[in-house]
């Protein structure tokens, strides 16, 4: 894309425009209560129903543009709403009302000899930059997230969305003033132009953290350039290891499950490790339940001879996020050996061990750097829901501020309040 | 500073050996348990002891050089070590030994109605890399928080404290060694040489976490050129607001300690704000102690109407860290007067109110974007020690992760551990 510099210039303008607003936004949202933010998501919601021809006139724009370009399968299939998801997002938006307000909340308090009371207290972050592709119902979700949590939003999505993103976010703004707050508590990035990403990622003045919301080119490009710190995974290679202490019925319906219940979600199974001491009687009920359930498996040595229809695993497949029906399998000896594989090839997300003997467990759980450690459960409970947080914006593997699960909560900071009567310190 | 091409590489080579050292070391680390790194801390205070005297001759040639390149005042002052300075070493590792260990607390359990169990488990970032200037004790202090929290570190020391930081060094290693845990755990760069600061900052795979201790212009560069999370603050101006409804006598009492106990720390006050309301009694009195008290007092029109002793204050004072017997003051109107004086020119850490006003005080602390907020007490309290914490690293203004002191609690991070019975996700 040629860029002229008076056009990035412009681009420029409009951006930090943008910022400030936001930034405006975001300290009347940090004062506001949770009655005016809860008001503004049932008016959102109940404005994206009686919208939803609105928006799905809008989206049919962006479907026929985005064919015209030539633009097929599961990128359409992400672009496209319907009515069943229009109403999702309404009703999105409604469980986030529901969901406990997290800002003003007392994290902490405790009492000093010297009788001053510090209470460690929950506030919004400030500004989000939510950058994501092609699913505009991204920006109810995002707009709604980051309304509870107190912080106003700079959202820029996929160029493909922008007319369905566009008539959803006039409904966010429709709650927003008709809870008397700020409408640029949640705005869109107002150009569809590459160089937008790039200058979000620069304006650290304006916005405090960026989450990332896509592929992984996406995400990639994101922690590379951003110098604003940044909520996000870029793999999700997770595993499950069946240990020889584990219970096989269990574990045939955690591996199917962890494996094929959506294979395109980043807490699906990529990798089944299964414990030599098992190997005997668990590895070909295993593999062939995945095999006849259609999933392709590619094996070390061991795991080929099992079946004929096993391909062989190159060294890639243990570092691959398939997001598909297909996952690597190979044969390791005994708890550490699976500890070592999955230090070595995993991505920090989501691993599960299989197994009846609780110190195995417990020497699993303990050893493997990851955001999210399972117990006899499958991978795919890696989700803000499933942990009780309601919504989430996203899974993090980071290691500072928030890992695993992105809701509310996790959109927060703290401050320090402090009450004393004249101390002074000696 | 010339460097050929062939000495840049040497440095990496060796920056990556220590990284690569220090990520083996982590590994050991958050598998080991509180009595070995206790063993370990009381060890190394036991061989600081026992070695004062090859500390202090190992400070003296470094003090020899400084000398010779005709360093003097508070550079001086900070490189030196004294017998007292060496105890307080040795104590601050035993003080560091006694605090709770925080690797493997869990911060939150809960079940979900699928009966899954949720336990949020604290754990080591992995390794922090920390960069400061001349003072040899936080060698000590530095690796000593680091150890306690399960962290591996790399020290990158000032090059003029070198020989006494070694010296220290050597304790620690002997502590490590005693207990049975890896040297590498604590490794001080390996080159007196200004490059190796800029490889530390760009070693994201070997660094979790990057911590300063220094001045501005250490800070600064570090949060300039570094990818990897900075735990910091650029500045301490911190503010007393004397209300209307303040109090006199405790005014007087908190200004005087907030700005003159010590002058040279972060949470040393820079301006005074005093409401109008309290102007024709309170000014002159607060005033006027500080200047008898030899402290310099830059005013605004007002202000300076009330003793012929007080500078005009120009622009950049109220932005400025004068970590000096200088205070800016200025008569605001009132507590919202107050906020957007501090929001505008404030760095986010550690603001004081003085009033008898609870609805006042309340208001300021909620509205003030700031790390810390004190309510009728001294900014001087802005100290981890005085939080209850223990030792600090550090005082971080940054809104993710750790906000205000930074103790071993600040130093770890999480992961989720979730115990089940056979759940899969529907």
């Amino acid at each position: 894309m040629t860029v002229s510099i008076a056009a990035t210039t412009d681009v420029t303008s409009a951006m930090h425009a943008v910022g400030i607003a936001a930034r405006a936004a975001a300290q009347v949202l940090a004062r506001t209560g949770t009655d005016a933010k809860n008001r503004a998501l049932l008016a959102a919601a109940a404005a994206i129903r009686s919208d939803a021809a609105i928006i799905l006139k809008a989206n049919a724009t962006d479907m026929a543009q985005a064919t015209a370009r030539g633009t097929t399968g599961a990128m359409i299939d992400r672009l496209k709403l319907d009515a069943a998801r229009v109403e999702a997002m309404a009703k999105g938006l409604e469980e986030i009302a529901a969901l406990p307000d997290p800002v003003g909340s007392v994290a902490a308090e405790w009492t000093r000899p010297n009788g001053l009371n510090f209470k460690r207290v929950r506030t919004p972050l400030g500004v989000i930059g939510i950058i994501y592709e092609s699913r505009p119902n991204v920006t109810a979700d995002a707009g709604g997230l980051c309304l509870k949590s107190g912080n106003a939003c700079i959202l820029r999505g996929g160029s493909e969305s922008f007319n369905s993103s566009r008539a959803i976010l006039n409904c966010l703004r429709h709650g927003l003033v008709a809870a008397g707050l700020p409408e640029a508590a949640i705005q869109m990035v107002p150009v569809a132009d590459r160089a937008a990403v790039g200058i979000m990622l620069g304006m650290h003045e304006f916005i405090d953290v960026i989450v990332p919301r896509g592929g992984k080119g996406l995400i990639a490009r994101v922690q590379a350039e951003s110098r604003i710190p940044v909520l996000a995974h870029l793999d999700g290679n997770c595993h499950v290891y069946v240990d020889g202490a584990a219970d096989l019925a269990m574990a045939r319906k955690i591996v199917m499950n962890a494996k094929l219940r959506r294979t395109g979600v980043c807490g699906a199974a990529e990798t089944l490790l299964v414990d030599r001491a098992c190997m005997a009687t668990h590895l070909k009920p295993l593999v062939t339940d995945l095999l006849d359930a259609g999933c392709e498996v590619r094996g070390d040595a061991e795991v080929q001879q099992i079946d004929p229809r096993v391909k062989a695993a190159v060294e890639a497949d243990w570092a691959t996020e398939f997001l598909d029906a297909i996952i690597a399998c190979r044969i390791v000896d005994g708890v550490d050996a699976a500890i070592e594989h999955i230090e070595t090839h995993g991505s920090h997300h989501t691993e599960s061990i299989v197994t009846a003997d609780a110190a195995t467990a417990e020497r699993f759980m303990a050893c493997i750097d990851s955001a999210i450690l399972l117990h006899n459960a499958s991978t795919q409970f890696a989700d803000g829901g499933e942990f009780g947080f309601g919504a989430e914006i996203g899974i993090a593997t980071g290691k500072l501020h928030a890992r695993g699960p992105v809701g509310v909560e996790q959109l927060t900071t703290f401050k320090y309040v402090v009450h004393g009567d004249g101390q002074i310190r000696p």
